[in-house]
């Protein structure tokens, strides 16, 4: 179902321009995707998502299970339909969701959890996990994993592995590929060994493309990039790869100059609903008092509609007032804004100016490589 | 400042249809306005309205007052810049949120209150309320009133008339004509010899338009309309007049056949947020479960971008998980769908088929001119 294709290849790092086409579309890597939980990327309008540019937002396979529950899903025919989104979906396997319920039992066909909604029992398997995902009938389907917390010790990780292998192996039995492309994720927590051998049991089962999960879970700055590193050795060179979880500029640029070619990140909805907008000389809140009198745009370098139009003072307010258009503003102003980002990232890569663009952004405080 | 011009009158009952000059734009009458007290209509985008056509909206003096506050408006240069809206606004004179407060003592020369921000001692008097409204330069500005509580008895609604026209002298005293029209309230209660003193007094101040306050607060719409056929004989025809807090369709029927010209309301707003659909055949709550499966557009008559575009099954659904965007929908449609009621009032006042479609909407089910 996917076509993969390297368009380009940076002489300076491993950073790579690519083009993967989908049933919903074609999209230029790296990619930044948007995320939808409930069907729909909140506070936006499914028209502004296209007027940026959009081409790719992640459904979640966990959150649609539960509302609106399968049965509403399948009689609209899917999630395209649902929420009137024509273009391509990746949906997460629901993995990382069961594995953030507190009581859970995890056994080796599945994870056993009580319903947030009802308490009712449920029994996430890689069958059931890929069945949801057929019947979103999302472009890209990811494999059911085990989300390791970080505080587990090596044991652990060293058998929950075991399970990531053969719940993969589960889900490719499930996957219907003519109608859509799988992708394998690998976990190994912080240990560079583990990690090498998840991504060789991984690899071994020839997905569509390749996860790095359990990353961007607390972790320090080093530590996300020495495992990336680490990792993408063992990761074939022509297939998609993506890293999940992630979208601060600082972690978007580690990962491209490691080949990634794509990410999604709730933090630049959620920060806008929050009131902190990403600008290209760092995160400013804008709550703060010394914006209330501010007549100038969030950033005057951003040529989005809300910097074209809107005061920093006027959104100050709204936001002191809760208002929803405050939220509805900065929302789309920060995914215009790591939109564009990637976008130049991608620029870069096709001009081979990437390492001069990563120092641009040093320069200027939109990444520091510290922390996030 | 005003120019008001009767361009229909019907041949059945006293509407009329108008054009409405205002220095930010004309306005065909009856007109809707929709209320945006904190500076945002809420949880519409500001180009969103434009594409709705609506050509004046609401500010309200005592909010704004309070947040951001006179210093910030005015360093922006007034409400239309700070909130970027280039049409027309009415701005509210602050009494009727004055009068909202529970402790608060009505002097002579106006009403002493606790500031709900910080407990500082707020006088609202007529010279601060015209103030306020200058600072925010909307197109009208409206005289400050006493609004009395529906349950006071006639004795103190007589005496608050006397304030009431003492403080529309004042008003009048503060206004710069040049910059801005003001319109007189007629206040009263639901005693029509009152009501017929306060017109009087009133309009002998020769306002530019007037309006009718202390209505829709809780009282039954045989009340309503009552007051309405009472009072409007005492209101020049020349002038535009204006129902305060009315926005149902079956109040706004009645109003338009008592030759009122203008109205505004919360309600098609507020529902919205909460899940309420206006439609053609009356309200409907999308959160009940019924809706779950259903794959049709809320209102099939309706040709705004949300029925065009989503299922009620889909806002059904955002509405259960609190979603941003299903407050976002809801809005656009109720606003859609008013603001086209209201054109095909005009529509129908100007055919000279004002009855047939009072009688066709109440067919419908779309008003019952019982209740509200």
């Amino acid at each position: 179902m996917l076509k993969y294709e390297i368009l380009k290849k940076s002489k300076e790092t491993k950073a790579r321009l690519g083009k993967l086409s989908l049933p919903h579309g074609e999209i230029f890597t790296p990619v930044f995707m948007p995320v939808g939980t409930n069907a729909t990327v909140k506070a936006m309008w499914t028209d502004d998502l296209k007027d940026l540019d959009v081409g790719i937002i992640l459904g979640n396979a966990f959150h649609l299970y539960l509302r609106p529950g399968l049965e509403v899903i399948d009689s609209f025919n899917g999630l395209h339909n649902f929420m009137k989104w024509d273009r391509a979906i990746l949906t997460d396997s629901g993995g990382f969701q069961v594995f953030s319920i507190r009581n859970k039992k995890v056994e080796e066909e599945g994870v056993k959890i009580k319903s947030p909604l009802d308490g009712s029992e449920i029994f996430m398997t890689p069958e059931l996990s890929m069945k949801i995902q057929m019947v979103l009938g999302s472009d890209i389907a990811m494999a059911f994993d085990e989300c390791v917390h970080p505080d587990m010790d090596e044991k652990y990780v060293e058998e929950s592995i075991e399970r990531t292998y053969n719940w993969a192996k589960e889900c490719k039995k499930y996957n219907n590929k003519e109608n859509q492309s799988l992708f394998g994720i690998i976990q190994g927590g912080f240990s560079e060994e583990l990690r090498k051998k998840s991504a060789e049991q991984i690899v071994s089962l020839d997905f569509e493309g390749y996860a790095i999960g359990g990353l961007s879970v607390g972790e320090s700055f080093p530590v996300t990039k020495k495992i990336l590193d680490a990792v993408m050795k063992y990761v074939p060179e022509d297939k998609p790869r993506y890293i999940m979880g992630i979208g601060t500029p600082d972690l978007i640029i580690s990962a491209v100059e490691n080949g990634i070619d794509m990410f999604d990140c709730v933090l630049p909805t959620r920060m806008g609903r929050h009131g902190t907008a990403l600008t290209n000389y760092g995160k400013i809140n804008l709550k703060a008092g010394k914006y209330k009198f501010i007549d100038k745009p969030i950033d005057e370098e951003c040529n989005c509609k809300v910097c074209k139009k809107y005061s920093i003072g006027y959104i100050h307010h709204l936001f002191k007032r809760d208002e929803i258009f405050g939220k509805m503003l900065l929302t789309y102003h920060n995914l215009h804004f790591l939109l564009d980002f990637v976008k130049r990232v991608r620029d870069s890569i096709y001009k081979d100016e990437f390492l001069s663009f990563k120092k641009e952004c040093l320069d200027k405080g939109l990444i520091t490589l510290e922390s996030f």
